[in-house]
């Protein structure tokens, strides 16, 4: 349940030490397991330096406060699963190859991290800015993918933006129905159902 | 701003006379506009029979508690919603018609009643049961329209359930982008650049 495997956070406290890194993972990881579980208000910060197995006193080395966390936390899972959908996507031979594999991926991912949902969804009422920053990060990546994919003829002309928040908007439920809620379509089954739609459209041919 | 324009809120203690339903559809626009813009903890009851004009004891003739409220608020949103949908794409020619209008009707829909976002989205946190009914309602209803345009051969081949909620979650997120956060392209606009993936696809032809 890592998020953490590639990058360190992005805090504005980047620690120095290799040791330092190590403790700031932990406390996102702990912060991921508080947060998921308890929601953002019955959360403490005790409760994540207990799960870090670190003193409290270590939390204020990385973190002025709950908020603070919570901010580092929803960036982190935000950098993760964007850097979950492009190692998966990459060597894909088109754009429609990559939206299948890409789809797959990320619901392959909400399963491995279920609190996802509920720390992204949360963010819209104690950190607004930190979720419509997560958004925004998405669609500003996915419309600049598109508008390469149109400028290498491999998918149809359109207006990058909105077809971006189109199929992000197409991901995430698919994520939260497919993910979360019931399992009852594995990941690719989900994937083949929706690239079908993606690719080709409704339009009976 | 009214949601209980055709008919009056599906509540346990349905009023017997027109007077009785004139006030419930009155609370329930008051806690509308309650929650919208206190959110569900800071709300109060007192704050909504203010809003409504009516004494505090006249709340607890129709609802219990501010959960119940707030439930009965989502129920008639979600209702508000899809009939508002449903009367924009009833006369459409075909399914693909139908996807258009239904979409730019819905982005209107959401720049008039802005609350609507914050209120279904909060109760994923304090009535998850309720927010899975709103999703699941909405998904069974467009899953069936699926099924009825495949039906009469309006639109291609495909599994309806995933289809319905990679089509329902283009629309939230558009409505989310497009209807609250920023109104650079009018509702038909952004109808026009989706439902041109929605018909045709990603894919060059």
């Amino acid at each position: 349940m890592s998020y953490l495997n590639q990058a360190a956070a992005g805090g504005e406290k980047e620690p120095r030490t290799e040791r330092g890194r190590k403790t700031l993972r932990r406390l996102i990881e702990a912060a991921a397991a508080e947060f998921g579980e308890r929601g953002y208000h019955e959360a403490a910060i005790t409760g994540i330096t207990q799960r870090a197995g670190v003193a409290l006193g270590t939390f204020y080395t990385y973190f002025e406060s709950k908020e603070e966390v919570f901010r580092a936390l929803v960036r982190e899972m935000s950098r993760a699963t964007r850097a979950h959908v492009a190692e998966a996507v990459k060597g894909s031979p088109d754009r429609l190859a990559a939206e299948r594999m890409g789809l797959e991926a990320f619901i392959a991912f909400v399963r491995q991290h279920p609190e996802l949902y509920r720390i992204i969804e949360e963010a819209q009422f104690v950190a607004h800015d930190a979720y419509r920053e997560h958004y925004l990060t998405f669609a500003d990546a996915y419309g600049r993918n598109l508008a390469a994919a149109r400028s290498r003829d491999e998918i149809a002309d359109g207006p990058d933006e909105p077809r971006a928040w189109a199929l992000i908007g197409m991901s995430v439920f698919l994520g939260m129905r497919y993910g979360i809620w019931d399992r009852d379509l594995t990941p690719g089954e989900v994937a083949d159902a929706a690239i079908a739609l993606v690719s080709e459209g409704l339009r009976k041919r």
